[in-house]
């Protein structure tokens, strides 16, 4: 990571590359606030609290985070960050975002995704139900 | 509109809110460029072209664009931005983002929508089905 990278990624962000690139369970724990709020693409209600926020992420790892995934643009403002990724799972081109929004620690209190186009979302939403029933096997 | 916003808020992104506020169909084509391209929450296929482009985003203001309409984020980039947005149609909360690049004369060359969580899709699906249909007849 370049100097110029460090200084104008903020602190949460560079750290979510971290823990996303390395599947970091443990990092990806220490990154999320106790009150860690997940807004998945499919249904309205928020998964309120840092363990349901930690299980549906680290099954997104799982499911999204594949050779093809890659984050293809970031948009940064003073407490929060869009991040656009790309990847492809069972042959189905998926396209999303990250809105991950922290707090005065640079822990993560909200994590919001969503995805186009329709035919992924039913694609995705298939497999993350499949590996949350997995991981709670 | 204040002096500070004025100044941080990127022309092409301010020129839209005016032209998304007033469903301003003349300044909309105004600030299309030629080869704009449209991608939809719904459909893999980009849609090509400033006609197409602009039949997509005056169906989204019919559709999307009532009382209860706002933007509740953005965020900027050199050349482009995300507008996070919220709106309730047919009492389903809508939850979105706009992403929107603009070329070196401020004129918008990509505008990609993204909408969670999937009942909203779905319903909003219909409706530009729908409103599509209508100005072409």
């Amino acid at each position: 990571m370049s100097a110029s990278t460090a200084t104008t990624v903020p602190a949460a962000i560079r750290r979510w590359h971290e823990v996303a690139e390395a599947r970091d369970i443990a990092g990806l724990n220490a990154l999320l606030a106790d009150e860690a709020v997940f807004q998945s693409p499919v249904v309205h209600t928020p998964q309120v609290g840092k363990a349901i926020t930690a299980r549906y992420l680290t099954a997104a790892f799982q499911v999204l985070n594949n050779g093809h995934f890659r984050y293809r643009n970031e948009w940064f403002g003073p407490n929060s960050a869009v991040l656009e990724f790309e990847t492809v799972v069972d042959g189905i081109e998926v396209n999303g975002v990250d809105i991950i929004t922290w707090d005065a620690s640079d822990r993560i209190v909200n994590f919001k995704v969503m995805i186009r186009p329709l035919k992924a979302i039913n694609m995705v939403f298939e497999h993350m139900r499949a590996t949350l029933t997995a991981m709670s096997a």
